[in-house]
Order: structure tokens, then sequence, then C-alpha cells
């Protein structure tokens, strides 16, 4: 490897011009300047990244926290928070917390010690204490929140019209003829759980629909569990003629259970979904979805927490970026 | 941030003293190595990242190298990876080539420097020559390669059985009636193309179909491109009564067209493809997969990076690791 001591010798100076050079330092004349960069150049010199950390204290790295890798929502945010990082000549350190609090804590006390200089992520369904969230942030490291944000952090947020689509997707199956609508919850704990339930409830109110309690589902547990849950439902005397679920996989749940008890979709119940899958259109019958647009809500969070590293600012005040999803109708919820 | 001299001061002891405690050094008493390690814990003090690199020339951390983030394959491959260096208490960055030559050129020369420990990654379909593949290893960063590898640089490669599975995939379509077979090939600087292309123009030949130039479609461009190829296929006098495609995007490409052309799956053409797409049960109709073990594939390329990172050997020894993939019948090849 080259460094500034073999540069230094190749050109008769000394380690400190060349040095000052590289820096495009005003006590080197242009003519020195333009020798040392181009033998850097030729001779393949990079600078040691770590120590260049420990002089500027920037890592050029960020890194991407998500509750689960496998699923098309949380891809498409990863790849709009990368085409921003390597845009800015950043690295992305990507971690999954597979919806575990221990894991997340873990994580985050990890990076404090400044193995980052700031942080994107969505919370993992589990978490209902922030205490893990304030430290790293008072260790100098900023966060950006999307998606499954902490309303009790004060940051940068970007979600998109939780309520709104939650309003719009249940009103889309009234309108279609649902009257006895299930809700599919995924955790209690997440503030997008919440809105898209009460627009879910607002919808109801609307139109004159009494909301029952025993309609609202909780999926909290795991895959299986979900399924056992959904299948209940749908064993019951009197099976919902409309289902709407928070996340794409317990829609496809429910698929997989209409499909094992001859349930038809959309005859006998109606289904939509928040969800990012791409072969949404493909499926047994065709998906109706609130899309988000994930890859800009990558994007974004990344945007803006370079723009906070730009200023070096750790602290980043409270900003809510509320981007439009879009219902998007097929077959799963046809008349 | 608590650093070693604050510890000391608080102990009443010397830095030399607490930073040997806490490296467990012989010179030390157990009393006072438990006292130096409770403090620092109590006090949230951690070793900086960076200069721990520096006095080992450890980053701790290891990059992952994919042609595309939105593919189930990829996606499984770095969920493998991932649970190995969190286990191994590692980092991981991620990083994208679009499948496009000249990032991947980029991104590995970012690496050169010792930003990571060592690489695993996927060639993208445009790469046909290694210099930076050599470049980074002679920098003392070893490589290993999974699925789309490079046989021309001696490490180790985890690849499924392609050949074996394109067999298999084309004599499904033959025993279920297809006679005019398609091969929906992605790029033939990818080895496992052409081992898949091979294993296909053996059943053929095992069957006595005779092997047809024009039914091996080169789908290299973009998804646009691909698409209208596909196209063009199932718009001429003959239609392929069957069709094997190297990757899952060219089947669900091949679906679009047939949907769009009202051409019947599995009536007037068969659907068979390589994918670990987690909605193939759903599709219309369920689609027929040659299913590769994905996240094992990543779990197995970190594993073996680990190995060698341990053992300090920056040259990896030539090993081909063939995992299997397994046949998922489904309804897109029914007779």
């Amino acid at each position: 490897m080259v460094n500034l001591k073999d540069l230094a010798k190749e050109l008769n100076v000394s380690v400190s011009t060349v040095s000052k050079a590289l820096k495009s330092s005003h006590e080197i004349g242009a003519e020195t300047k333009k020798r040392v960069i181009e033998l850097a150049q030729k001779m393949g010199y990079s600078p040691n990244p770590y120590a260049g950390f420990l002089r500027h204290h920037k890592s050029k790295t960020i890194a991407l926290i998500a509750p689960e890798l496998t699923n098309n929502y949380f891809i498409q945010a990863i790849s709009g928070a990368e085409s921003v990082a390597q845009e800015k000549d950043y690295h992305l350190l990507i971690y999954c917390t597979n919806d575990e609090f221990a894991k997340e804590e873990s994580i985050l006390k990890h990076l404090q010690n400044g193995r980052v200089d700031g942080v994107i992520m969505s919370l993992s369904t589990a978490t209902q204490s922030y205490q893990h969230l304030n430290d790293l942030i008072q260790s100098g490291i900023p966060i950006v929140f999307f998606d499954r944000i902490c309303h009790e952090i004060e940051t940068a947020k970007i979600t998109t019209d939780d309520f709104t689509s939650g309003f719009n997707a249940t009103e889309h199956l009234i309108q279609n003829g649902s009257k006895d609508i299930a809700y599919l919850s995924i955790s209690e704990n997440l503030s997008i759980d919440n809105k898209r339930k009460q627009g879910y409830l607002e919808a109801l109110n609307k139109h004159n629909i009494e909301a029952n309690p025993s309609r609202i589902i909780k999926c909290t547990g795991d895959e299986k569990n979900n399924y056992k849950k959904i299948k209940q439902l749908f064993q019951s005397d009197k099976i919902p003629d409309g289902v709407f679920a928070s996340i794409e996989k317990l829609a496809l749940s429910t698929y997989y259970v209409c499909n094992e008890l001859n349930i038809n979709i959309p005859k006998d119940t109606k289904v939509i979904c928040f969800s990012n899958l791409r072969t949404a259109p493909l499926l047994n019958p065709s998906l109706t979805t609130i899309t988000q647009p994930a890859y800009e809500m990558g994007k974004q969070a990344a945007a803006i927490l370079f723009k906070n590293l730009d200023k070096k600012r750790s602290l980043i005040s409270n900003e809510n970026i509320i981007l439009k999803s879009e219902l998007i109708v097929r077959d799963s919820t046809k008349k």
C-alpha cells in the first residue's frame, strides 16, 4: 500500500508538503500540488479511511436498521437509501432487528462508539421504550426515522398518509359491497398501525357501520400464529365479507387460508392491504393494494440525514414528512 | 464519551493498567481486572472501533456486493450472511452494482484501502474482465463468490447444481408434453447461465429433440427490452409450448406477456424458472420453480469468509461448494 512517505520520497519533498498538497493547502504552490496529485493517482495512493476518521471524526458510513429484510417494502427503501449513499460517496451498513427489541437495543449500543455518522431506522414492532434511541443521539449520532417511526424522539420522520390511506382502503371495500370488515393489526405499539386502524374506524363511522371490536385481529405473533388467528376468523359461523390487512404478509396469509378453506376471493370476502409486492397483479386473484413510495422514502430519509451531516448537526429538528400512498384497485376487491 | 483516561482517573490507577486489564493481560491481578471491567461497564466505555482498526488492522466489517437488491434470491442470501455477521459480532456493508461493470469496479476500488476485512460477492452480468477482483485480493482482502461466481479467480465459490437443475427443469417440461421449449438466457458472461443452458440442451438431446438456436432468447437488456423480446417470441406464427426462464424476472415478464396476448398458461405454453419468489404458490397459475437455498448460500459464503479471517488468511484456497436446488411442481407446467 502506498503512503504519504512513499509519495514524498518519489518527489523528493517532505511528507508535510505532500499532505498539505493533497488537502489543497494555500501554503503549497499550484505546480507542486499538480505533481503530488498526479503521482498519487499514478501510484494508486488512497488515504486510510480509519486514519481519516480519527482526524476528522467522520466514518463516511451510515447505517440503516430495519425490522425485516425479506419484505418488499424495506428492500425498496434500502435500495433508495443505498442510491443516495453511493452518490454521496458514503458506505451503507445494513442491520436487521428481526422485530426483536433486544436485538434493536444491542445494534444501537454497538453503533454508539462512532462506527457510523448517522442512522436511518424503522422500529421493531416490539419496541415500547426509547432509552436506546436517546442514548445514540446523545452520543452525537443522529437518527432519521422512516415508516415505523418514534413520535417520542425529536428528529425528522418520513411516513406516508396512513390515516387517509386506511380510510380510503376501508371506504373502497364498503363501496364495493363489504359491510362486515375485519382489520388485521400488526402491533399496537406502532403509530402507523394505529393510524391505519383509525382510518378504518372513521370510514366505518362515516358509512354508519358499527365497529365490532372482535373484527380487529391482533396479529402480533409469528407467521404460524398469525395464520392460525386468520384461519379461526374464517372458520367462524359468519365470516367477514372484507379484510383490510395492515401489512402485506397478513394479506398473503389470508390468501393461503382462503385457498385452504375454499373461500372465494372476491366473491365470499374481499381483500385489500398495504403492499409493495411486485407480483400483486399476477396473484390469483390480482391483489388490490395501498402502495407506499418505499424507494422514495428511503431516498428522502438518507437525503435528510446527509443534509444534517453536511452541516455537522447531530440534533435534527423535528420534522414530519408525509408522502402519499397510492390505492391500486385490482380483482381481490371486485364487486 | 468515556475513554481510558477517565477510567484510570476514577480508579486512581495508570492508563496502561486500565488498558492491560481490559485486554485481560496476565500482568494485571484478577481483583484489578474485575474493578476495571465493572467500572467500564458502569460508565459505558466502549473502545473506538477505528482506533482498534489501526492497532489490529481489523475493521470488524465485511461487505456483500450484489448485482440487484430488489430480487428475492439476493435478499434471502443477504439475510443469511447478515445472520452470521451478527453472530460473529461483525458489521455488514451492502453494495449494489445495478448489474453495471463500472459500478462494480468503483465499489471494489473503494474497498481496497481496508474499510472491510473481506468481501462476499455475486458478479454483475456485464463483467467480462477480472483485474478489479485480483487487485482487491492482492491488497489483502479476500473474496468469496456466491451464485454468479468467477471461475478465473482462485477462492471459495458457492453455487447450486445449475447443470442438473437445468436438465431437470427441461425434462419436467418434456415429460408434461412440451416439445418446443424456449430458453430465456440472462447473460452469456455468467457461468450459472451457461450451466443452466447446458442442462437444457442435454435434456433435449436425451429425449431426441433437436435444439433450435432461435429458441434461445438472449434477454441481456433492461426489463423493457426483455419484455419486447419475449413478446416477439409469442407473437410469431408458432409459439413455444414451453418456457424455461434462467431467472425469476424473465418468468414474470412471460406471465405479463401471456396475459396481454391471451395465451393460456399451462394450456398453450408451460412455464418453469429459477426463483425464490414467496408468492409463487399464489400466482395465476401457481408457478413451478427451481428454488435455490438462497439463505443457506449467503450463510455458507459468510461462514467460509470468517473461517479464513479467523486464520488471518487473505488468500482463500480454491473450493467449489455446490448446494442442491429443489424442483417445486405447481400449475404452470401442468399436463
